[in-house]
């Protein structure tokens, strides 16, 4: 697998940098987030160097998610919590610190003051349409089948 | 593909409600979600009727996720943003209302006021161990392969 030499995960992956690790295959690797938001604060990362989700190969994002059932699971009895909350920052202004794909494993307890902060808002009049014709302009782009 | 007739999400799968859809293949659909937390907010899921990560067949979540590089880097894109976050509530506890799973990616913006309430912490001499301990078990108890 391709590393990164200057990369915290790559080296925590590569054993260089000790960690408590729960999981690992071919292509991911989950381990204990060592500055926790909650008590099980887990990451799961490919293997492989991508500082961004878009930069995955869609192979790879498949392999790495096939593994979020599982984690998912073992967070709820592991931790013996009724949910969790899965989280990517992706890019600095999203939050994004390590520059290597993860995503966070956030055990939720009744009243522990974490979540995501949500001040939902609403479209004015055609402005949904605007921005869906963007997306479908994007997804084209991208290969995607489009339907509307 | 199984649906739960009372299931919002399955109804937008099925047509039944309108929504803004910007892309949809044999097992993934994503829309906008219609109470944006920002700008071009879109819901990625499955079109099986599944409430918690946990339930997804692996296979499936491979399937889905294949998509969240091209859909990241179509909300990179269209939305002219340089990040997002992508956001799964698993359970009620972790804020989830409609029980279908549902991955968010919610463009984000300079100053916007989003993100997870960071709150990082520590873990006590030896707890991390404890926890990574519990983890092993659950992980072996649900086949992975674990390493320490």
């Amino acid at each position: 697998m391709s590393a990164d030499p200057n990369c915290i995960f790559c080296k925590i992956i590569a054993g260089q940098i000790p960690a408590s690790v729960v999981h690992q295959d071919e292509h991911s690797f989950a381990f204990m987030d060592i500055a926790p938001l909650s008590e099980g604060h887990l990451l799961l990362i490919p293997k492989l160097h991508c500082e961004r989700l878009a930069d995955l190969p869609p192979e790879l994002a498949a392999e790495l998610s096939r593994q979020i059932p599982r984690i998912g699971q073992a967070v709820l009895n592991a931790m013996e919590v009724d949910g969790f909350n899965v989280l990517v920052n992706d890019g600095e202004v999203a939050g994004q610190l390590v520059k290597h794909v993860h995503f966070h494993f956030i055990p939720r307890r009744p009243k522990d003051g974490l979540g995501y902060r949500w001040h939902a808002g609403e479209y004015a009049e055609g402005r949904r349409d605007q921005l869906q014709a963007r997306y479908q302009k994007a997804m084209k782009g991208l290969g995607s089948r489009v339907t509307d």
